[in-house]
């Protein structure tokens, strides 16, 4: 069997080991600093010390594997993703990116480099137990500070208490901040979405992480007796709420690029015979330019705004957050695509729709990002999945991407 | 002060007494059987008692004071309404029509009649304990069967143990069962709607208590990532069920006395940045006309169906309730529409959209219904209230219907 191939399936294999890792039995769970993370962090540390790499965990608990193999400068690459997940997740959102590190390091075989690589599993990004995400890359460039170590999770215990539970020193989290003149940031990532797919290719090349905007909206008129309440004289909340959701997505198909969503929505008080007094919807919004966003965004809350009022309703909206867009770093993104091409396959440029942790290093460090296909555009699932042709095309790409950072610094 | 002014400020104080029996501190939520039913029923006797009346409880709870005097033979005419509340409840709903049979035999001043007036207390029409309304006017005309007897509360409480817990026996239920030759019952509800203000009327007469529907139905699309999932390439439920909600608005608009409802909405999974991948709702439809009910929540059903299709999500439903409509007894509504003449109000004729005990009578002996105006058509809330003046005019045709009755039987 051909070796990218045959590391292909054992990366594959190692991801669906780690799976079993969880806090949940039958599903996959994993959360910042669990149990399952330290079993997690072992099988990793063995797997990195067979490739010829030295392994520690940092302060706030992402375990990093340097390959440094005759390397005599201080310049460093860095190869990562995330080992938390979501709520019974698939296998190899953020998990693949770091066993693809590590299985490069290996495809490497002890070959001396004139720079070291260092592949990191950041312990948190999905910011599931503590409802703030990307802890573990926050840390890597350095941007924690005690609001976010005295943050408590659903039990009363905080990021600081976690970390010491976790047998590690918060004393030592700047330590895991990264040199300022590392050569980059890669981070290879399942899409997680349907458009590679569509268009029946294995791989992309990020060229932003699109920004987000995230709205908490409320629409109140009046709760009343379905049966006695004639058509005329209501103030249906839902019905107001209803003819905006369709308006959302009306909106949003006509401008290329920009994807707006509804997904929660609480209905007061919430009984079949009863009209709707009030509705509380979310809207989450990304564009990869922050002024559209942000236009397309005030538009909607508007759209809301005019429907209310023509019902005799109100509406009021909260931000919940304002993520900008982050663009990958033209020069390493020349690295890759000269990569892709080597690799002979076709070169896509996209946009993610999801953050990952690139969006945080790319203020810090150059950055890039490879996708890898979704089968049947599926993530956040246990049907998550990945071909493993295309997984072999990930680690010859890798591997020509390794080699063009050598010829650029020899 | 007039009479019938200082009876309608005496039977508002007793509706407020009331409220106060209730299982919720702060608020009045009063269930079938309770423990603040026996002190109802307390108040109710002596009020009962002191208007001339003999009180005794039946077998399912119902309070009833029979007015007997001077009565020969067994002719007896039924004023009654229901004791039990909605949760957090206001002080009208049911309770008025019960304190205002008392009132009108206290307004009597036992003066002797040629007929029998019981009037009757039902302990429960909401439906909120066992889940099933109507516990007590079925009991009245004899509908009560094993199956419901069995049926349990949340605590696992059977109506047969709660009705023994209450100090009755459930081997009399039987007797319960009203005469078959009753001249008729009559029930004084307020409108619980905004009709009446709308007018700028005080009282109304129920033509027929509307047919009900009710359906849960459920839109499947594709559950995915909020970021990463093209608009084109959605199957968002959530969308599919908001144009629905709109159609379900403007077809009820165009159909004159249809009422339709989506009250209850539940989206999974829920989350801001996920596609929402199934809906369920609920859809309330009513009518006077069954057929007309009928054919218009048939022609919604196919909406969200063709809706679906158009989306690529897949719908599906299935009834909950299938409530025919009951008309009210003609030759009583004319009773009841000479004295509202007689009382020198405006004659309004309309349909109930609630339900109520005189649905359940109206097959077992003819069945009218007076509706008093319900001041901004709140009802269910604490603050549910009536006025006053009101009130009198309701007493007022009240005593003119009793004088009817006994002019039809001299």
């Amino acid at each position: 069997m051909d070796r990218l191939l045959a590391a292909a399936h054992e990366a594959i294999a190692r991801c669906r080991s780690i799976a079993e890792c969880t806090e949940e039995p039958g599903f996959t769970t994993r959360s910042f600093l669990s149990e399952p993370m330290q079993q997690v962090h072992g099988l990793l540390a063995g797997w990195m010390q067979h490739a010829g790499m030295d392994v520690c965990t940092d302060g706030v608990g992402n375990i990093r594997g340097c390959y440094k193999k005759g390397v005599k400068s201080d310049r460093r690459l860095f190869i990562g993703s995330h080992l938390d997940t979501v709520p019974r997740a698939g296998a190899y959102d953020g998990v693949l990116g770091v066993v693809l590190g590590v299985s490069l390091i290996q495809l490497l075989d002890h070959r001396p480099l004139n720079f070291a690589i260092e592949v990191i599993g950041f312990s948190e990004e999905e910011g599931l137990r503590f409802g703030s995400p990307f802890i573990g890359s926050r840390a890597f460039v350095g941007a924690i500070d005690d609001e976010l170590l005295d943050r408590c999770d659903p039990k009363g215990i905080s990021v600081r208490n976690a970390i010491h539970e976790f047998g590690l020193d918060t004393s030592r989290i700047l330590e895991a901040r990264a040199q300022q003149n590392a050569l980059g940031y890669v981070e290879f990532h399942i899409e997680q979405g349907p458009v590679l797919e569509a268009l029946g290719h294995r791989l992309a090349i990020v060229e932003a992480i699109v920004g987000q905007g995230r709205f908490l909206t409320t629409f109140t008129g009046k709760a009343n007796h379905a049966g006695t309440t004639p058509m005329h004289l209501r103030h249906d909340a839902l019905v107001g709420a209803a003819e905006w959701i369709t308006a959302v997505e009306a909106r949003s198909r006509r401008v290329p690029g920009l994807v707006a969503t509804v997904g929660c929505v609480s209905v007061e008080p919430g009984a079949a015979n009863v009209i709707p007094g009030s509705v509380a919807a979310t809207l989450d919004v990304r564009h990869a330019e922050d002024s559209i966003r942000k236009a397309e965004a005030s538009a909607l809350l508007n759209d809301a705004e005019s429907i209310s009022t023509r019902r005799g309703l109100s509406f009021r909206w909260e931000a919940r957050l304002d993520q900008p867009a982050a663009a990958m770093d033209p020069s390493l993104m020349q690295v890759l695509e000269q990569a892709v091409i080597e690799a002979g396959e076709p070169v896509n440029r996209m946009v993610s729709g999801a953050g990952h942790d690139a969006m945080i290093i790319a203020g810090y460090m150059p950055s890039a990002m490879l996708f890898i296909r979704s089968p049947g555009g599926v993530s956040h699932h246990a049907s998550e999945t990945v071909l493993v042709d295309d997984v072999a095309a990930a680690l010859k790409v890798g591997l020509r991407f390794i080699e063009g950072i050598e010829a650029r610094h020899e």
